[in-house]
C-alpha cells in the first residue's frame, strides 16, 4: 500500500464480519479499504462450523435470540446472490439440526427447549427415537429422542470466506493484508471528537469511518482518544476442531447434543467440533481437547470411531463479557463503529450485521433496534441484558 | 540404477532390520545393495515408538524372550558405534520402563509378570505408589503400585533411522530407493536350487544372496521357483501413533500399562501408542484410535491432555501368523536369507538380527540357535514354538 490512503470506510478485521460490511458498504457506493492483520478470512471465520442454529442453542427469547433468528432469515437470498456475484457455492444446506437425548440430563435439557419453543410458535419438532433412525440410521443405540430444528441450517464456511473475498474484490474494496491496525486517529472538532484515521504498520488509512471488527483482537488497537471499547475486554476463547473423512455418508443433518456436534460436509468430510476454552492467543490443538470432541461426537454417532482424521485446528471465539456482539456507534466518538464480539455466532450474524453496518454508515442508523448489543453496556459495569453469562456453552467456561 | 547391477547380498526392504544387517555385512567386506520401494526407513521404522522392552510384555520365558533380552543387550555398544561411526545420536537412554497397575485387572497382570520374572531372577523392581510418585510425579491418582523395568531402555527410533542411513552410505552399500522387487530369480543347479537376482522396477541385479526384509511387503514378492514364505501371510497391523510438545518435562520414564504407553523423548516431545488393527496397507489415522491413544495415556499421566499435539501418525507391523519374526535360511533355495516378520520389534531386533544375518552369510551359520525362528515352522500348519497367539497385543488382534 502507500503511505496514506483515503477510504470514505476503513474497516479493521478481514473476517466474515469484515469482509460482509465491506460487500455491502462498497455496493451502496462507498469507498471501502480493510485492514487485515494477516490473510483475511483465517481467524476464527475460517475455523468455524458453519451452523446457523439459533433455536438449537437458546433457552428462552431475548434481543440475541431475535437478533440471531433475523441473521439466520437472511441467508438463503446471501448464499444466492454471493453465488450469482461470484459463482462460489458457499454450500447452504437446509436439512436442518438434529438435537439428540441420550440421557436423562439431556431429557430435561431437550424439554425445556420444546415447552418455551413451541409455545412461541417456533418451527420445533418432537421425534421419537425410530423416527429419528429412519433420517439418521447411524445414531447411537443410547438415543431417547429428539429435537429437530427444520431451519436451523449450514453453510461451509470456508467457502464462505472464499466467496466474501471474491466479491469484495469485484466489488472494488481494497484488502490490505498483513498489516496490523495500531491506533485510532481521532480528533477534537468544535468539542466533539471525530475519527480521522487509522494508523497501520504500513501508514496510515484517512477516513471519516472506522468499522473496527477485529473480533478477537479488537482490544488491542490503541486510539488518540479514549473509546468506549476500552470498558470491555474482548476475550479469545478458543475452539478445538476436528474433520473426518466420510467416504460413505454417515450421517446428513447437523446432529447436536450437550456433548458436541457433528456437521456433514458436501465434499465427503465430516466435523466435529468444540471445545471452549481460554487459552490467550494460543491456537494449539490439545490431547485432551481432539480427545474429548471424538468422544463426545462417537457418544451421538459411533461409526465417527472408524472415520479417518483429515485435519485438526482451533480458532479464536470473540468473546466481549455477555457472549453478545457489540453492534453500533461509539457514543462519543463520531464516525467509529463496533462490529465485534460475535463469539460463537460470526457466521450466522455476518449477514445481518452486515447489513446494519451499512444502515448505521449510509443512512445514519439501523432499521432495527440494535441497542441492547451497544457497548454502552459494558459502562457502568451493569448488562443492559440482564445475563452476564456465557451463551450456549455455559458449561465450558 | 544401471539396468543390470551385481552385489554379494542385495538386501529387499530399507528399513531398520534391512539397513543394520546391510551395514553390519558391508563392515564384512561385502558389496551390498538394499532395494527399497520407497525412502528407506519411513515405514514401521520411522513409526515405531523405540521402546526397548523385553521384560515389560513378556509372560513367560521362550526363545522369542531370549532373542529379545539378547537383542537388547546389544544396544548400548549398538548406540556407541553408530555415534562413533556416524556421529548422529539416536538417544539411548536408560531410566527404565514403569509398569503401572491402576485397577484390580493391573493388578492381576502385574503380579503375574513379578512373580515369573523375579523367580526367573531377572531384574525388575517392585515399588509402592509413593515410591513411584517420587520418581514420576504426575502419575495418575488411581495409582496402586508399579513394575520397574531398569534395563528396558529406549531409543529415538527416526535417529537410529538416520544413523543407520549415514552409516550405510559410509560403509558403501548401494541404496537403490524408490524400487520395487518385484520377483527373486531362481535357478536350478545340479538338481538344487539357488538364488540368482532379484528383478526390480529399475532392472535386475545379479547376486547369489538375497535378504527378505521387507516388513509388511514381504508376501508381494514374487519368485520363479515356490519358496517357503509362500507358506505364511505377513500381514500388516496398523499401529497408530501421537505425539505432544512437553516443554516441561511431565514423565521421564517410559511408562507402561495395558492402557498403552507413553515415551518421553529428549526433544522435548512425547509420543503415546499404540493401536493393533487389521487393517490392510492403509496408514491413516482415525478418530477412534486417536481418541483410545489419548484416554489411555491421560489415564495414565493426566497432565498428558494439556499438551499440544504435534504429530499423528501409523505404521504397518509385519506380523507373521505367530508375532515371531522370521528369521534364517530358505530350506529349499540357496542364497535366500529371512529377515522378516519382526512386529513390534523391529527395533528391539535390529542389532541382533543384523548380527544373525551377517553370520549367517559370511560364516554359512549362526552363533545362537535360530532355528525356532525358522520358516519352517509354517510349512505344516504346526507352530514349532507352541503357541499361536500374538504376543504382546493380545487383545486386539
Amino acid at each position: 500500500m502507500t503511505a496514506r490512503l483515503t477510504a470514505d470506510t476503513a474497516i479493521i478485521g478481514g473476517g466474515v464480519i469484515g469482509l460482509a460490511a465491506a460487500w455491502r458498504l462498497a455496493q451502496a457506493g462507498l469507498r471501502v479499504a480493510i485492514i487485515e492483520r494477516g490473510e483475511p478470512g483465517r481467524e476464527a471465520s475460517h475455523a468455524a462450523g458453519g451452523m446457523l442454529a439459533p433455536l438449537a442453542e437458546a433457552d428462552s427469547r431475548d434481543a440475541f435470540f431475535d437478533l440471531a433468528v433475523a441473521g439466520r432469515s437472511l441467508y438463503s437470498r446471501f448464499a444466492a446472490e454471493l453465488k450469482e456475484s461470484t459463482g462460489t457455492d458457499i454450500e447452504y444446506r437446509t436439512e436442518g439440526t438434529l438435537y439428540l437425548s441420550l440421557d436423562e440430563c439431556d431429557d430435561e435439557e431437550l424439554q425445556r427447549r420444546w415447552e418455551w419453543q413451541h409455545a412461541a410458535g417456533l418451527n420445533v419438532e418432537k421425534l421419537d427415537a425410530s423416527f429419528v433412525r429412519t433420517l439418521e440410521p447411524q445414531v447411537a443405540p443410547a438415543l431417547r429422542w429428539a429435537l429437530k430444528f427444520p431451519d436451523d441450517h449450514q453453510v461451509e464456511n470456508r467457502r464462505l470466506v472464499a466467496a466474501l473475498l471474491a466479491a469484495t474484490r469485484n466489488a472494488g474494496v481494497e484488502i490490505i493484508s498483513h498489516t496490523d491496525a495500531l491506533r485510532l486517529r481521532i480528533e477534537n472538532f468544535a468539542g466533539k471528537k471525530r475519527i480521522v484515521g487509522v494508523v497501520t504498520t504500513q501508514g496510515e488509512v484517512r477516513t471519516g469511518v472506522v468499522v473496527l471488527a477485529a473480533g478477537s483482537w479488537s482490544g488491542l488497537i490503541e486510539s488518540d482518544e479514549p473509546v468506549a471499547l476500552a470498558d470491555v475486554e474482548v476475550e479469545p476463547v478458543r475452539g478445538q476442531m476436528i474433520s473426518l473423512e466420510m467416504p460413505m455418508p454417515v450421517v446428513r443433518h447437523v446432529i447436536y447434543s450437550r456433548r458436541g456436534y457433528v456437521i456433514p460436509r458436501l465434499g465427503g468430510t465430516v466435523v466435529c467440533g468444540s471445545t471452549s476454552e481460554r487459552a490467550g492467543f494460543d491456537k494449539r490443538v490439545t490431547a485432551g481437547g481432539i480427545a474429548g470432541i471424538i468422544e463426545g461426537a462417537a457418544g451421538m454417532l459411533p461409526a465417527i470411531r472408524e472415520l479417518a482424521i483429515t485435519e485438526m485446528w482451533a480458532g479464536l471465539r470473540p468473546f466481549a463479557g455477555d457472549g453478545w456482539p457489540i453492534l453500533g456507534y461509539d457514543p462519543q466518538v463520531s464516525g467509529l463503529v463496533y462490529a465485534t464480539g460475535h463469539y460463537r455466532n460470526g457466521i450466522l450474524l455476518a449477514p445481518i450485521t452486515a447489513e446494519t453496518v451499512t444502515e448505521l454508515i449510509v443512512q445514519g442508523e439501523a432499521r432495527r433496534d440494535i441497542s441492547p448489543f451497544s457497548v454502552r453496556r459494558f459502562a457502568t459495569g451493569k448488562r443492559d441484558n440482564g445475563t452476564n453469562e456465557i451463551r450456549g456453552n455455559k458449561r465450558k467456561i
